[in-house]
């Protein structure tokens, strides 16, 4: 499996990604799911993947394939995100369909794509195996691809498009930490990349398996969340009740 | 779908259990999922259940039944509790078999069932649809069964076969929180119950929707979960990496 989030904020972006692909517990390795790419016109894109390893390459290589074509194609000549989403999606699409034989979500793949393209905002788009993609809302400022389930509530809790670029980052990290915690296909290296829309500043961090700061943070927000709960208020039973 | 939680500790038993059930998302109803049974020795079980309504109302009805029964039979003829989640497989395995008509996972339940038993420590036990059964271990010191991937990662971070009995009780209901506030078909009530080994204690709880404690915990939550964060360390951006 695989972990991806990004979030979109009044401030810019934030991306993080795990590195793990496995098929079966005895074929793991070791693979990049974030991708970042320029166009002619210097304009950033980054994508996260998930799903058939196979699937996810073909698409990336097409993407950097037609960013070297003579003719204006694929992300040099995208005007808007939206664009650049069913840009990738037809890709996506197309690429599924090639080795399809019937069981179509064997090769099935998701996909988060972010940046910001002139007169627009910063935006992320989740591109869906089908082809079709959705974006953020303000209430709902993220998007997660890959295993989702464990990373969500503390997104649920802390973003909101006024978190700062900081916090979101340390979001995700914390988000990823719960992630790789409780699910064994999800694993290091962790990386994490923000974008600052007022200074179009790009940050970019990998972060390795025995990286000092991300254990520093495991065990700081270990010992927070113990510290958290022992500030909770106990369990107030009501004596008369009783269950049928 | 459904939440339910049991944790073993070395002090004692907790369970939780939320009580919303749906058949698509117009059709959301209350039941509860927790039932506590007593045998004629006087020996306390608490079952949860999650899956298929029709299943698990059947299935706890036959218990209910097998209690009355002259002959003893079911839950008053077990002395370990090995044999108690082996009679409910079985009947969970039974009552599947009489409607399956091809479409076998459509009637599919699990439970969890926990107490003690003479000479016997207090034990919890998760039982499949396919009616086999698994016990905790002191690394892994809880069973979930539904929507089970939300909670887990503070269950991780809190448990252990040490932890008190009040401490494991409020995880509990901190793991529900999370689970509710990221998946709608997960709500109140919640039921809690605790049973304490050395005094042989048990404690009841249903909280409403409208509970004030746990109006208060979930707000104290927000709280905690939000300073701890102000509290971890920065991101620590190392400047010369770049993303390929």
């Amino acid at each position: 499996m695989t972990y991806c989030v990004a979030i979109a904020l009044d401030d810019g972006l934030v991306f993080c990604s795990d590195s793990r692909t496995n098929a079966g517990v005895d074929q793991i390795s070791t693979y990049s799911k974030m991708f970042q790419l320029t166009n002619r016109q210097q304009q950033r894109f980054v994508v996260l993947s998930a799903g058939n390893l196979a699937t996810t390459q073909a698409v990336i290589a097409k993407v950097k394939k037609d960013l070297q074509e003579a003719q204006a194609t694929g992300l040099n000549q995208v005007t808007t995100l939206h664009e650049a989403a069913e840009y990738l999606g037809e890709l996506n699409r197309n690429e599924q369909q090639k080795h399809n034989q019937g069981n179509a979500s064997t090769f099935e793949a998701s996909f988060i794509l972010g940046g910001q393209l002139p007169d627009e905002k910063p935006q992320i788009m989740m591109i869906y195996p089908q082809g079709n993609y959705i974006t953020t809302s303000s209430d709902t400022p993220y998007l997660q691809i890959g295993e989702s389930k464990y990373g969500k509530p503390i997104l649920d809790r802390i973003l909101h498009p006024e978190t700062s670029l900081d916090t979101a980052a340390l979001c995700a990290l914390v988000s990823m930490d719960s992630t790789m915690r409780s699910n064994l296909t999800v694993g290091p290296p962790i990386e994490l990349m923000t974008y600052q829309s007022s200074k179009d500043e790009w940050r970019y961090n990998r972060f390795e398996k025995d990286d000092e700061y991300l254990r520093d943070l495991k065990r700081a927000w270990d010992a927070r969340i113990a510290e958290a709960f022992q500030k909770l208020p106990a369990v107030s039973w009501k004596a008369e009740q009783t269950n049928k």
